[in-house]
């Protein structure tokens, strides 16, 4: 577990994409996002309080993330002596980046001496058990999709921070390195081995109150060749009682696989329940989620009326008009 | 890859089931079974010669096998005194104990100094890619099961046999230890991280002559829910154009899970063949292989009959009857 409040480490972000994993603590987990360190050149900007390391440490500030890309795939010196000052300063690290920071030797070295925790989150950092199957009490939601990055983090995101305005009882689960960097925790599936992946999220989704909600973080796809083998752990570890179907309806093939179209929402559906039954006769289908970023405004309200109408399930873009009527087919439910 | 022929180390095997490894080999490859080493107390006899580790060299063996299990998972002192003359000798070893022969510090020494290779083949040994989808050349046939241990390896490994025998193009893909052992490769599936199960099954069965068929070992079950992910990644990296369905009839449950019970024979044909049409739309059921070591022989061919007739495809036992008919049920189709 990451200590939070944390700094966000832009570096010399190129771009504001490059910056993506600090934008979303910034959305999602504002009260984590203290401040933000930027290095000469940094074209991104959080719009949180620019510190010195001193300043964040005096605001509170207890890990500097690395919210951002590197280029290239290694730490440039120039963000290496940044790291390295903050470790001595008494920050923890936490960073998604390819290249670990468990691999860089200074880095390593002050840690140690220090006492400070260096988080990599693209790699488990525990054993996980083998999955049971036993039945847990509470109550989850899953994000399945049509394809990889259709839109799964940001709804179950969107759907959590709906639940908590209403006062309800929720967790996101985060199952991605970007999901674990906003909140603090997590399983980085991808990365776990074979044998322990259901059993990592059935650990990640404990027992918890008969009204809890946990909204687990979806991963791939039942239908993308290289990946579905994770989904379907998702799916068998995470016992869920409700399915968000997520689409992104201009993508031309699966992503990576220009030999693969996409399925249907209907496919999706039929097959994602077929497998969760398995471990929750309960399951249902409770709502749609479509990334409408490349429709324009009248083009995507037509897209979800349709979809809406041919599904039968509340079909909504939760960046457009909020999680909203997800939410509240969950509430018909739990 | 490990170097082939074999000497068979039995150690102090307390009983023939201990040493299942070896047998395995010794059924499956006699030719790489040129003998076998046991210690005092050993109470397995794989009917090969017994053989000194020098006339294991001189007949020509390069690899000594660790063929038996090890109690309490240590290595004890006995073993690796054998075990360390066997490098001195010349030998690799091959292992497939959970405790590894890598974090043996005298057994890893002792290699590194004689040029001597450690095969851990419960470990991956090298980095796999991640699935690409695109159709390969030559013919897959896959056994799936209604759980897991139910006869997927010696399903695979008998119809291997037979198409030998026939002068078929064949090769047994091993997927996990023990049929890693038997025949020197393959993958070890369930210690592959998540992201690279598919593309170690692609990598595993590459394109090949188009009357070639692999016979891809099978793992777990699609409604095991410990370990469904990873047959779904061999279903997804497989592409098999045939499915195997392999069953025990006396099992009161899932492997390991009391509360689940098997699947029916039609629901793993159609759950097996939805997810298989995904990368393969001509991939089809064509036989079924029965585990009746716990039924009378009445029993079994009274319950083999009522399958076939159930399903309309040929149910055997390979153990009891050969798996002629299941290769003559592929040959149809390739």
């Amino acid at each position: 577990m990451i200590q939070t409040p944390y700094l966000l480490f832009l570096g010399d972000a190129p771009d504001p994409l490059a910056a993506k994993v600090a934008q979303g603590i910034r959305d999602w987990r504002p009260e984590y996002a203290l401040g933000q360190v930027r290095m000469e050149g940094c074209r991104a900007d959080m719009r949180v309080p620019d510190m010195s390391l001193d300043e964040g440490l005096e605001a509170g500030a207890r890990t500097l993330v690395i919210g951002v890309a590197n280029r290239g795939g290694v730490i440039s010196a120039a963000w290496r002596h940044v790291l390295a000052e903050a470790l001595l300063k008494g920050y923890d690290l936490a960073s998604g980046l390819h290249n670990l920071l468990r691999d860089e030797p200074e880095l390593v070295e002050i840690a140690r001496a220090e006492g400070r925790q260096l988080h990599d989150v693209r790699v488990p950092s525990q054993a996980y058990p083998i999955a049971d199957g036993v039945k847990r009490r509470g109550l989850r939601c899953l994000a399945v999709g049509t394809d990889c990055s259709v839109g799964k983090m940001y709804t179950a995101l969107a759907m959590d921070h709906e639940m908590r305005d209403r006062g309800m009882k929720a967790s996101f689960r985060a199952t991605g390195q970007t999901g674990i960097l906003i909140t603090g925790e997590g399983v980085p599936l991808d990365a776990v081995v074979a044998d322990f992946m259901a059993g990592s999220v059935e650990w990640l989704t404990p027992d918890n109150d008969p009204d809890h909600w946990d909204l687990i973080e979806g991963q791939g796809s039942l239908f993308h060749p290289s990946y579905s083998g994770v989904t379907l752990a998702l799916i068998h570890g995470g016992q869920p009682d409700a399915l968000i179907l997520c689409h992104e309806p201009t993508r031309a093939h699966m992503r990576g696989l220009p030999g693969y179209a996409l399925p249907s929402l209907e496919e999706v559906r039929d097959l994602s329940l077929a497998c969760a039954h398995r471990v929750n006769p309960a399951c249902r289908a409770v709502g749609i989620s479509v990334n409408t970023a490349g429709l324009g405004e009248d083009e995507a309200t037509g897209y979800l009326a349709r979809t809406e109408e041919r599904m039968g399930l509340p079909a909504v873009d939760p960046f457009r008009h909020g999680a909203g009527r997800l939410v509240d087919a969950l509430s018909a439910i739990g």
